[in-house]
């Protein structure tokens, strides 16, 4: 509607300056209402964060007044899913619009590992920066540590941050360096901290590590600062709320909700130390930020994870605890200020959209992701996505959604439920094994999937699996030894 | 805050007007800003509605708007609780300020039930009643069918509605007239409308239920009209959704996600209507209006059911799915707009926190609420309440939390967990039992209850049995067979 009234406008334009008064006064266009063309976008990335975290998706007891007040001015959603329960995974599709399975990533990369995102794969920073964005990013990467695969390599004009996850260092959970050099830990080397395409300096403590959140915030909002006069992309990819969790001095012991709750109110600090910079510069109305999670909460380091909520398992399952993550979606001006929607969207759909948004050209190459502008634009019962398919491990198709319906296949899964041992005060416990039978689900009315209904609806049963079928085909399922017709490979280590 | 401030006033107005004038300007007295002695109140008491159906609590796909916008200009409660997760026992906790063990309710009355609220307890509308209001009750009583346990005689200045559950009836699921007569239900009489003391008509079908909703928003709305300008207290307890769900003609088929969603989509309707009454006569500064739930979803009934948003269980459990409800107070002007708490609160304490607001006495027996007005009124970090005893059946204490931790004691329960049969589309499933054992959950990091920490906390064990041993002395336990020394008893019906 925006759009072709945009159109309409730029064709009168051309002909007659009398013509245009006459139709913008019949039309009743609004010009300060215009979608600007342009708009900053600021992608905030949590690590680990789950569901049930952020007080206004019922966390607590510690408080997250800057990320609820993100929700209170903009769009809250409540079904929202990272493409893949494990970090790279999930990062690659955040940064390209694709199930990770098409662009050969899996897992959670490290120093050893010999795939890396593949730079054929255009990510959001390359699409914005050929629109004329000036593209930062500040914090955790992971896909790919080796400088051919940094950020600078993949469409960012700056970067600040940690190649790889913050427990891949050679320091045990309490602190201590690590010694047993059976341990595939003991491999790894000082967590590197790069600016550019460059180390700067290493972490070895967890002293160090309490240092990240404000490190990241200043950068970013410097990034901010100094870009205002152009159209910006930054994303700041947080490291926090991943083990080791660290709060700096500032707000450790402050939140009266142990450590994790102190790490929660330092990262809703720099939220709203972000939301801030974008208001000082007066650019709110042109910056669309959003904040969402890149996997379920790491369960097994119990009072030093996130919760779900309530949804069932956590990080590293195709249960919806390990991808169903908290979202929201500010616009002032453009998007209805302390909306909630319930629409299936996930982390895929990002890059589409912010194409629309922004007028960038879509990539080259096939994606999965779908455009949800229109829903966050005023059309409540936009419907962008019906469908989604949940894999884990290299490759495995675990379950599938259509609407309300999530089919679970057959496999055999970790567990954080019996025998699974939780730990404690950083220390992890033990995963169970879990032998999942096929089971569906109303996640509409059964969002915990405790409820197996596959003898009420032997219907939804069969259609699921036709679904799944097709996504075989396409992606491949490792549980079924179906290769894929339309996967990419990733990029190579040398 | 606000209080002392007008104690301040209050005295040096007794003293000498020149310097009240010089206080106000050096205390910054803001008059507009007190908070007024006699706020109207509105409390709208839905049935069997879970905490994840509304969709600013996660609920979908269809909308529940004008629910969300009353979030939006008040405060939203995350770890709000009914008593206890039956129709009769909650509602009795709310009108009273008691846990229903203390004053002899359990289970969900009928037509034979032998006990009643007694009237030597004092209901939230005698103790208004007594300050100056009008009060007036619209829907689903429960505390007693028979004439001397009527609402107008426990405060209530009128009535309209059903004298207890809409499923109390001698139909059949599909609406058919009920024919085994072997069967409990084909005793009931028909369902009884009641105004003031007198049965007016009786719901005979499926059409009659499909009426109440309307019936119930449109006599609550000529309340507030009639009543704007002097101090009310309204109590609109809707009968759905609880099953039999039945929506109007105007809702039916229009939520695109079947029955229970047009069902939702009507009482959402009828919070607008209310909410838009208050407005209308200009009150909405002086009105208090409260949204939550007599219980969580009846999961037995599959997609009639509401949804726990991924807590453990439904109704009739002491798992958190019975009771964790949802809960908005939204008071425009006093309750800062959009603030989320998830401090612990129940039911039981909204009738000593209406006493303090609205400057009325507090009942002569001793009650077990606790005031959170400080809460709402903007100190985010008070706590009214640190325990909760989970009582369920007769007067069993099945579990007791106190901060973030809940132990849950050894007991044979019912569950909607296999070997349950969920049912569909108005017919029930067949419940299974589950043996429960001792467990210790966290329910700020595990509020799916999922995770047992026993082992991993001993000393909370410990401490959480203690404080159980006081509540079983004061309230009793029907597992350990302890009579309480505080409990007084229901009214017997003759």
């Amino acid at each position: 509607m925006i759009k072709s009234i945009k159109l309409t406008l730029g064709i009168v334009l051309t002909g007659s300056i009398g013509l245009l008064a006459f139709s913008a006064k019949h039309l009743h266009i609004k010009p300060k209402t215009e979608t600007p063309s342009s708009p900053n976008v600021v992608i905030i990335f949590m690590d680990d964060m789950g569901y049930g975290d952020p007080v206004c998706y019922g966390g607590g007891p510690y408080k997250t007044p800057n990320i609820d007040a993100l929700a209170n001015q903009g769009m809250r959603l409540t079904n929202f899913y990272a493409a893949q329960a494990v970090c790279s995974a999930s990062r690659s599709a955040l940064l390209t619009g694709c199930y990770p399975t098409r662009i050969g990533i899996s897992g959670a990369l490290d120093h050893n590992s010999k795939i890396a995102l593949n730079p054929n794969e255009e990510t959001i920073a390359e699409l914005l920066k050929a629109r004329g964005y000036a593209t930062g990013m500040v914090g955790k990467w992971h896909l790919g540590n080796h400088v051919p695969f940094l950020p600078l390599q993949h469409g960012f004009d700056e970067y600040l941050g940690l190649p790889y996850s913050n427990d891949m260092w050679p320091v045990y959970y309490d602190g201590t360096p690590y010694t047993d050099t059976t341990n595939y830990r003991s491999t790894y080397p000082p967590l590197p901290l790069i600016e550019g395409n460059n180390t700067i300096r290493t972490l070895k403590t967890l002293e160090d590590q309490s240092t990240l959140t404000k490190l990241y915030t200043e950068r970013a909002v410097a990034f901010i600062n100094k870009n205002k006069r152009k159209p910006f992309f930054l994303y700041l990819a947080h490291s926090m709320v991943h083990v080791p969790i660290a709060a700096s001095n500032a707000f450790k012991g402050k939140s009266g909700a142990g450590l994790f709750g102190d790490v929660m109110e330092e990262v809703d600090w720099s939220v709203g130390e972000v939301v801030k910079a974008i208001q000082a510069n007066h650019i709110q109305d042109n910056t669309i930020v959003i904040f969402t999670s890149d996997n379920g909460p790491w369960l097994i380091f119990g009072n030093h994870a996130g919760n779900t909520g309530g949804l069932r398992e956590g990080k590293g399952t195709a249960w919806d605890g390990g991808l169903k993550v908290p979202a929201i979606i500010s616009w002032p001006g453009k998007i209805k200020a302390g909306t909630v929607s319930s629409r299936l969207l996930t982390t895929m759909d990002i890059l589409p959209t912010l194409v629309d948004l922004c007028q960038a050209k879509m990539p080259a190459n096939k994606i999965d992701g779908l455009d949800f502008s229109k829903l966050i634009l005023g059309d409540e019962n936009y419907i962008a996505r019906d469908e989604f398919a949940y894999y884990y491990d290299r490759n495995n198709l675990k379950a599938i959604r259509k609407g309300q319906w999530k089919l679970v296949f057959p496999a055999t899964s970790q567990t954080y439920g019996p025998p699974a041992t939780i730990g404690r005060d950083g220390f992890p416990g033990k995963y169970g094994t879990d032998t999942v039978k096929l089971a569906l689900y109303n996640l509409y009315r059964d969002p915990g999937e405790d409820r197996d209904l596959k003898e009420q609806y032997p219907e939804v049963v069969q259609q699921l699996s036709a679904i799944a079928d097709k996504y075989r085909q396409a992606l491949g399922d490792g549980l079924t030894k179906t290769v894929g017709t339309e996967v990419r490979p990733a990029a190579v280590v040398q």
